[in-house]
Parts: structure tokens; sequence; C-alpha cells
């Protein structure tokens, strides 16, 4: 008789996106005049840019034609987008990676998802609290995380370091010693970001005591201020303990073209063991690569019309942040994150829970964000907001806000 | 200090087409004036069919405007797709598939390489012998198939279910209790076929011992005799016992555009447990979609006039089938496969091994296939060539290898 991974059944309720979308469906079945706005999942509302677009065409009508038709990708993903990759997110930024250390994929989510699996069971993973929730429950599902306490919202075996108002929601070097830091910065949830001094804390810690940074940098086109590290190889080191994750979601709205690529440096090893060829030969197993048509997507993204374009779109998304930030000060709200992250993070008011603060928004307000608590024990009573909507759209919401 | 899964190292040599592309672009290096052939790895040649185009086409100017623009998938993927699949796949085959079964994915290597996952470590598998590597690698991975043998080139813990001459290449029911099986009809590599009858043998065995049967119906669009079934779902009772996988890289050339979709049926249970349901949560927390372009896509597979280029697309490939299967047998080969399926599977000539028949192929007829052994211990004397190509080319890569 078969028998079902049990480590599926520890998981507690359903994934923090899903249990949102039911809880919006069924208030708009039961208020379908209510016009809802959703600044919850962050989501994209802009159109891809013309240059994108143009070239999306393009590579559809090769898929028209024997002469030009594309097939099987290579497995690591087309050279033409690697090497921009390579050329403009790294040489550019004075950051050495090389052509076979990237990994195109289909997008950051499944990359954090299924990073664990080149790491045996036995190690001990820690992370940013709050956090991404697939970070947490690839690892639950691969059994690595030992026993779920209810009360607490904590697993036994996973590290967690809080980020809170008190460390400006930037973590301490935790004290017991990790094997894998899940880290993300720009932050989602929070929307704070560390400096390049800061980081590179954290990749001396990784190399003194043989941890693997996995680095999720899905929100660096968003950076705008000064000494904010838009790469982890930026920092000295960080070759020899560092794996990134990039994704096109947010850089480009792809959230629904799907597009990212996983960065494994082959000076990180375990023993004699380069994890470049571990996850090269996950990748070549169990997946087939980016639809042509996408990759040359992307590669629209890193010419000078796409990056033109793309520019403008994180600036609406930014100038969208401004107004969320702004808004909820003049209501009396705290505030933090919306500068170098398209994510705002507020301090629930009257003590209210994140999921209490969530149903008092979506009845009164009719505006839908992220509970917070979904995200881990430390952002219970803390609430995300993302700039993503339109702009007239957030606009409202924060009006609804502010005479709630 | 962090440990890999080592699980990994215990992979023989490099995928199989991995290795294939090598050993070509070596001799390719070598030889700049000889022209290949590739019936190697089974990637289609014939340009996307019209309809599929014109929807491609149109569903890109949608992702060009606000108000059209699509952002994340639904998590099972759109229904759109999903109910033209139900409808079509199942319902007119007079089989039970309900919409919230059907998980769209990005291609069948996806799914067949994830889909053990949600089994626990402690699951016995069977596969055919030659089989698909992804089945067996992927398990490898998990830590699910013991020790590799290198002399047999088998692993201790997997029950292997040998298919060749003698069986015309339709297993028998293993004599070990497998927990998982994985099936393949029409089969990759040896292009054999099961009848209903004999599909229906695998069904009642896998009920009454209580194992699941992971069936990849990737080839199904070539079937071209009666009684054979379309889908597992054709049988009595396989909703208690089997996942289907399935693909549009075969049935419509998408092998560089990327779309598939998996079926658990909600009648699969571990106890209360269904596999409908961890199957879900793997799909919401480990992926995000297909591409909104790419599903539309797939729609226009479903319609009158891109259903009918696609009969006409694969009687084109079916066709070279047709040549393969008479070259060979005039020139004196032994083969089988090629009428349900766009596989050629004939036995090397003079004991060759299959590796040494594949250089020797490269070399004297510079054409491309893939050797036997690679797929598993009894695929060792034989080789695949696939019905794939242009029909020019293969017309001139079988009197190549007439004339060799």
């Amino acid at each position: 008789m078969f028998k079902i991974n049990d480590n599926y059944l520890k998981l507690p309720g359903s994934y923090l996106f899903s249990m949102i979308g039911k809880k919006v469906n069924e208030f708009s079945k039961a208020n379908p005049d209510k016009k809802i706005i959703r600044l919850g999942i962050g989501d994209v509302t802009q159109p891809l840019a013309p240059a994108i677009i143009d070239s999306l065409h393009k590579a559809v009508d090769e898929m028209a034609h024997a002469e030009t038709f594309h097939g099987y990708a290579p497995d690591l993903g087309y050279e033409f987008l690697r090497s921009a990759i390579v050329k403009q997110d790294y040489q550019a930024r004075g950051a050495h990676v090389e052509l076979d250390e990237i990994f195109i994929s289909d997008g950051a989510k499944g990359d954090s998802g299924n990073i664990q699996e080149i790491f045996s069971e036995n190690n001990r993973i820690a992370v940013c609290d709050p956090v991404y929730p697939v970070y947490v429950d690839s690892n639950v599902m691969a059994g690595r995380t030992g026993t779920y306490d209810p009360k607490t919202e904590t697993w036994s075996d996973v590290i967690y370091m809080p980020c809170t108002e008190e460390n400006n929601f930037v973590p301490q070097l935790p004290e017991e010693t990790p094997d894998l830091i899940y880290l993300c910065f720009p932050n989602n949830p929070t929307g704070s970001a560390v400096t390049k001094e800061q980081l590179q804390v954290w990749v001396d810690y990784a190399n003194k005591v043989g941890a693997v940074i996995i680095y999720d940098a899905a929100y660096e086109a968003y950076i705008s201020e000064e000494n904010i590290p838009h790469t982890i190889y930026e920092c000295e080191g960080a070759r020899t303990c560092a794996i990134e994750l990039r994704s096109f979601s947010k850089k480009a709205g792809f959230t629904g073209t799907r597009l990212g690529f996983t960065v494994v440096p082959k000076d990180l090893k375990c023993g004699d063991v380069m994890l470049n060829t571990l996850w090269a030969r996950r990748h070549g197993t169990k997946y087939n690569g980016a639809p042509y048509i996408v990759q040359r997507a992307g590669e629209a993204v890193y010419t000078p019309e796409g990056d033109a374009q793309l520019k403008k779109q994180i600036a609406y998304y930014m100038n969208n942040a401004k107004v969320i930030m702004n808004g909820l000060k003049d209501a009396g709200y705290s505030v933090s994150g919306g500068v170098n992250a398209p994510y705002i993070w507020l301090k629930t008011p009257d003590s209210m829970t994140s999921w209490e603060f969530f149903d008092y928004l979506l009845e009164k307000a009719n505006v839908v964000g992220t509970p917070g608590s979904g995200f881990g024990p430390s952002g219970e009573g803390y609430f995300r907001l993302t700039a993503f909507g339109s702009y007239e759209n957030t606009l409202e919401a924060i009006e609804r806000i502010k005479n709630m």
C-alpha cells in the first residue's frame, strides 16, 4: 500500500494567498455592489512595456516558421538572456558572476521552493520572521522543520530571526548556528533594506560558520537609495556562501508571464562538490526551460528601450508607495518600508490582530491587504500593503482608509 | 556546516540527453562540414499551428493594456483551458474527470519529476525497463531507490519490469508488490501501446494491492489504432488508483512553449487524505502557473481550427514514422513502435551495444539517435529514432542508414 509524504499534513491551514483569495471571494459574492481594491497579494497591474510586447510578437512570429522555430531550450536557458544578465545585473555592478552560473527559470517562487532539494534533510534553516511563506513551507514538505506549535505558530527546528520595529526590520545574527539562511532584501513583506555593510556582516558570518545564504533579490529593481546592494555578490566572499534568486515579476511585470533565474557560483562547495553541479542536475532532470518567447521577452528587459520603459513603470509604482506612506502617516498609522521596496508595512491600530485588521479593512474600506501574521509570528500586529495597484485605485484606497 | 543531498551523488553520469548533446557538439566541432540529422532527442521541428500563433498574438496584445493585462494565474490554471480539457480530452471519451482535478503546468517533465514528492520516502517504485529517465532519477534524488549497481545498471530498491521483444514491449505484472507504478503509453522509448483490456489489468492490480499508477500519456495524440485508450480514466476503477500526466509538447509542438497538466482524481486517497489536496498544496506552494499567453495558446489547441491543423501536423510526423519503419525494415533491421507513437525502436545490428551503435550512426551516417541503454538495462542492444524531423531530413537519414 502506498504511503503519502506525511510532512504535508503538518502544514497548518492553507497557503496564505489562497486563504486571502477565498475570503475575498466570499466577501465579493456577499457584496456584489462593493468595489474591492486589492493591495494584498503582490500582483502587478501595469501592462507589459512596449519593448517587451514587441519582442514577444517577434518571437511568436519566429515560432510560426520551421526555419526560426524553437523547440527545447538549452538546459541553463538561452545564452542571449544569460549574457545580458551577466553584463547588466552583475558586471555593471562590479560583481563577478559567470554565464554558466545562471539558471533561467519560470520565476523565483519555484526556485525558492525547489532550492532546498539539493541540501540534505539534516540542515537547520534560519528565516527572518516575518518571512515569505514559501521558504518555510517548502522545508516543511521536505521534513526539515520539526514539529509545529500552533500556540506560538513556530516550528521546533527552524531558527527564527525576528524583524521588528526594535531592529528596524533587519535581523540580528542568530544565536544558534544555522546551515541555510534565507534572506530577502529589499524585504518582502516589511519593505526594509540592508546596506552593503550590513549584508557583508552576513556574508562573513556565513563563510565563518559554513552556512549557505539563499538570497532572494526579487525586489532589487525598486532600490532607490545609495549604498543598498542590488546583488549579494557586491559583497566580498559571497561567491563561497551565497545563492541568489532573481525574478522578472516585479522588475518587469512578469507575474503572469513567468521568468526568473538563480545564480549558483562555482566557488560554492561542500568539500569537493559544487552546488552549481547539483543545481544543474536538478534543473536538467526536473525542468525543461522557460518558453523561448518568454526568454526573448526577458532579453527585451535589458535593451535601452526596455530599461527606460521599466524605470518609468517602477517609478509609477513607487509613487503609489509614497501615496500610501504619506496617507497612512497622515491618518496616524505607524509605517515603514516603501522606499527601496514596493511594500508598506504598517502597525495595526488598537491592538488588532493582523487578521482582525484584514477583515476590518475588507469590511469597512473594501481594501484587501495581507495580514502580517501570515508571514510569521513576529508579523502579528502588522499588515502589508503593496504599491502595485493603479494610481487611481491606490489614491482611492488610501482615502477610504483615512475615512474609516 | 551545511550538508548536501547525498542522493544526487549516487546518480551515475549525466542526464541522458545532456550526454548526447555533448557527444554531438564534439563531433560537430571536429567535423564542421558534415550535415548532422537529429532523430535523437524527441524534439519537434514543425512550426506552431496558425491557430496557436493567432492565439498567442492576441494574448500578447492583451498583455499590452492595463484593462486586459493578466498577472498571477489561478492556482490550478485558467478555467477556459481546464474546461476545454475536461470536455475534449475526457468527457468526449466517456472518462470522468472534473475541473478541479486538473492542474495546469509547464509540461510533463516537471510534473513527472515532481509528483513523487507527495509520497513518502518509503514507497517502492516500479518502472518499465527501458524507461524515460526522469521517473527513476527524480526518485534517486529523493532517496527512494537504494544503491546503484554499475554492473547491472540497476537500483537495489527499484522494481524493473522488462519490456522486450518477448512480451511485445508491454510489461508483465511485477512479482514484488510496488507502491508506485510508472506507466507510459504510448510508450517512450519503445513506441509500444496497450489495449484497453491490457491497461484494465493494471488498474485492477493497482486497486487490489493499493498502488498508485503514475500514467504518462504524453503521446496519446499519436494513437492511430482502435481500442488503444487515450486516457487511463477510460478504464473502470482508475479514479481510485491513477494519476495522469499530459503534455502539449508532442500533441501541439510545445517543446519550446511549455505546457502540460496533471490529473489527480479526488477519489484517489490514502486513508482520508486526498492526493488531490496534497498536489494542490504543492502546486500552490512551489509553482506559480504557466504564462497566461501560453495557456491561451493551449486553449487554441482545442478549437476546431487548432484541432484540424494539429491532426495534419501529427499525420506529417507519422508519415515520417512510416518512412523510418519501412526504410529500416528494407535495410534488414528489426523494428517496432511507430504506429501509435512517434518513436521507432530498433535492434542494433551485429550485437553492437546501444552506445556503440550511437557512435557508429553518428560517424557513418551523421545521424543522431538515442541509445536504448540510456533508458535502462533492458534497452541495451536497442536504439530509438524519432519521427519528429522534417520529411526531407527523415528521408535523407534513412537513405544514409541504408547505405551504411
